[in-house]
């Protein structure tokens, strides 16, 4: 008998319709003879709908009452979801939170598990219950709810396999798995069948959007083995784990990331110490940099350019132009970019990838403005305009329609 | 000092306007100086809602899983509430059933409160915090949710107040206060300044629904000082206490109650113990029998006429049904009926209550079908179409407009 974890989004959970499709789901693994945890979202937009309600009463809620009337969401969800499996004549429990154990440190808004108390969900998977758990949500050593921020199911589901060492974790999302390229955007997209942890991370990162980030190092860290696929398909998803059978496949997808500014300070003394003041003001006030270009400027001078989140931007020009080191200097923000990005642990044995890519970018007459690799990815900027078909060109390049 | 315990009901927290003023009404009791405890419902119609999301994917839910589903309402309620207060720049914080100690039975849907354990409330108000408690739920054994039945609410408010020993426990409404009579039916309806808990008792029991009944024998049994009042209007309510000075009134209130059902069992056999059975298949079954009425037969046998609630009617037919002992009775169930009643602790010293009521309904032509009375009640049932002149004639001949 295996014990599966299994996550659904709230957009699977959104009505009653789709409630009974997720019931249908978990009623069919637990008959196959499997124990059965599911770990489950807000439906559809309710966290939208709360954090309006809010704001129209208050512009600047506490967070701690923010996380008091999120958690209530699925709260929601849980109890319809199990609701409908009971429906199927299954015996299952639906469990919050901090009754699923889940402690949690006091970072409202986006607060770290600290550990899972697993006798309840253990005394509940030896009577046999399918059991329900709401995501997102924990308990500190205070009493209070907190949330783990967006994306916190995912970790809430690998949280739990990871501690009753599940034989697999499955993602239900709205896609089949996850492709070599967004597959509304470029047709001749690939489904992959596996994947590693790390080109996964690289993909999630670029902004796949498949999976959350903290649950893909946690399921790395914990070896938890991860199955991404759809809720509303038959088809055999994606398998997330440490070491893959390498198929010919060079690259593992190409992404594209519109969320990027560009950084530019000009004129900088060429003096040690000026890069490590930038950027340790920049990660107090926790932005996080991306990709970073130095080069020689004119008369001595060195110029810097780097990138962060649009969000960030505003703040980093502010606090940079209050360094007294940068007084002499031009800083400029860009956005309008684009980052395309190609992800896959083979290329690092294949010298020739980068060429590749260039090459199909030239050919379309795309300019690089910056490059940056890593062992299994290779980023660069250029215009957002063309992300579209500089993607596109790419994938072929690596992955030509046969 | 004070400490004063404040309930707002669903229809003072049903959109964000609503929840600005009840917070101006506990920032203005605070700044007078007390500390503040607030027990607030669901907003508006968020408990239906959820019944009906839940009956659409299961007829017949688990209860446990109802409470886990319907205590998402207050949870919502008390978060939003507090981030209003704290628009009022005052320190506020939101508790959960379980957090403010609402330890219960679990008899789901229904539970009683065991204890409250009041170390985290009593914590919250010594920092001089506002504490908005989630109303209607609670805990058990089991660290599960339970809910404490339709108006529930009211009782959280007053076990709150009790055990606390709170100087007073406000109950706003949407009317401003305990009337003699429904003020939306009889024009001439007086606002009651004092009213003792029995007679309240017999008011709620009777369908005035200001006040759930079990909070106020709760409030009996601990001396808890009731307040009912407006929260749209500024005038003071009635009080609710032990006793009160007799003003001249007579009774103290004409009530209507069309929730009723005339159970009628005719042909019973005249042996001992017939009544003993009807009754206790009929207890075992949770339904509460009202006014009693047996009379001799034809032929040596005995009818028996008992009321209930609609609700119960058809269940206690097929409860009866099932009865040996009834075998050649024959059973039925009527519904069309109203019972009004006259509810007064000073009628018992005047023996000509009875006969003005009977009197002033004759004036009317109105048939009466049974009649009960305790020390401070008298009603009668009749048809549900005769009600509301019944209601404001008798209100007329005790309460005269002067």
């Amino acid at each position: 008998m295996a014990l599966i974890v299994q996550k659904f989004g709230g957009s699977s959970v959104a009505d009653a319709k789709r409630i009974q499709n997720v019931a249908s789901i978990i009623a069919e693994t637990y008959r196959a003879g499997n124990d059965v945890v599911v770990v489950v979202s807000a439906q559809g937009d309710t966290t939208d709908d709360l954090i309006a309600k809010a704001y129209e009463i208050n512009k600047r809620p506490a967070a701690r009452e923010m996380d008091q009337l999120l958690t209530a969401g699925e709260q929601i969800s849980i109890s319809l979801l199990a609701m409908a499996v009971e429906g199927f004549g299954l015996p299952v429990i639906s469990l919050l939170g901090w009754q699923a154990g889940f402690h949690t440190n006091s970072v409202y808004g986006a607060a770290r598990i600290k550990n899972i108390k697993t006798n309840r969900l253990r005394a509940e998977i030896s009577k046999h219950n399918i059991v329900i758990v709401a995501g997102f949500q924990g308990i500190n050593r205070y009493d209070d709810l907190t949330t783990l921020g967006r994306g916190g199911s995912d970790t809430s589901a690998v949280a739990i396999a990871a501690q009753l060492h599940a034989d697999k974790c499955q993602i239900f999302t709205d896609v089949e798995g996850v492709y070599t390229a967004d597959p509304r955007k470029v047709k001749n997209a690939l489904k992959l069948s596996e994947i590693t942890y790390d080109e996964m991370l690289e993909l999630a990162t670029l902004g796949a959007q498949v999976l959350n980030n903290r649950s893909v190092e946690m399921a790395k860290k914990y070896s938890v083995k991860l199955e991404v696929l759809s809720s509303l398909t038959k088809s055999s998803g994606t398998i997330v784990k440490e070491k893959i059978n390498m198929e010919k496949m060079l690259i593992r997808g190409v992404t594209k990331d519109t969320d990027v500014a560009l950084i530019s300070v000009v004129g900088l003394d060429d003096n040690p110490g000026v890069a490590f003041k930038i950027f340790s003001v920049l990660a107090q006030k926790n932005i996080n940099v991306d990709i970073i270009l130095q080069s020689v400027g004119r008369d001595g001078t060195k110029d810097l350019t780097f990138t962060v989140s649009k969000d960030n931007g505003v703040v980093a020009i502010e606090t940079l132009g209050n360094l007294s080191v940068l007084e002499n200097t031009k800083i400029t923000c860009t956005t309008g970019v684009a980052k395309v990005s190609i992800v896959g642990a083979g290329m690092e044995s294949h010298p020739g990838t980068a060429s590749t890519m260039f090459e199909a970018l030239y050919a379309q007459n795309i300019n690089i403005k910056m490059i940056s690799t890593s062992e299994i990815k290779i980023s660069v900027i250029i215009d957002a305009e063309e992300a579209d078909r500089a993607v596109a060109a790419v994938h072929n390049a690596f992955l030509p329609n046969d």
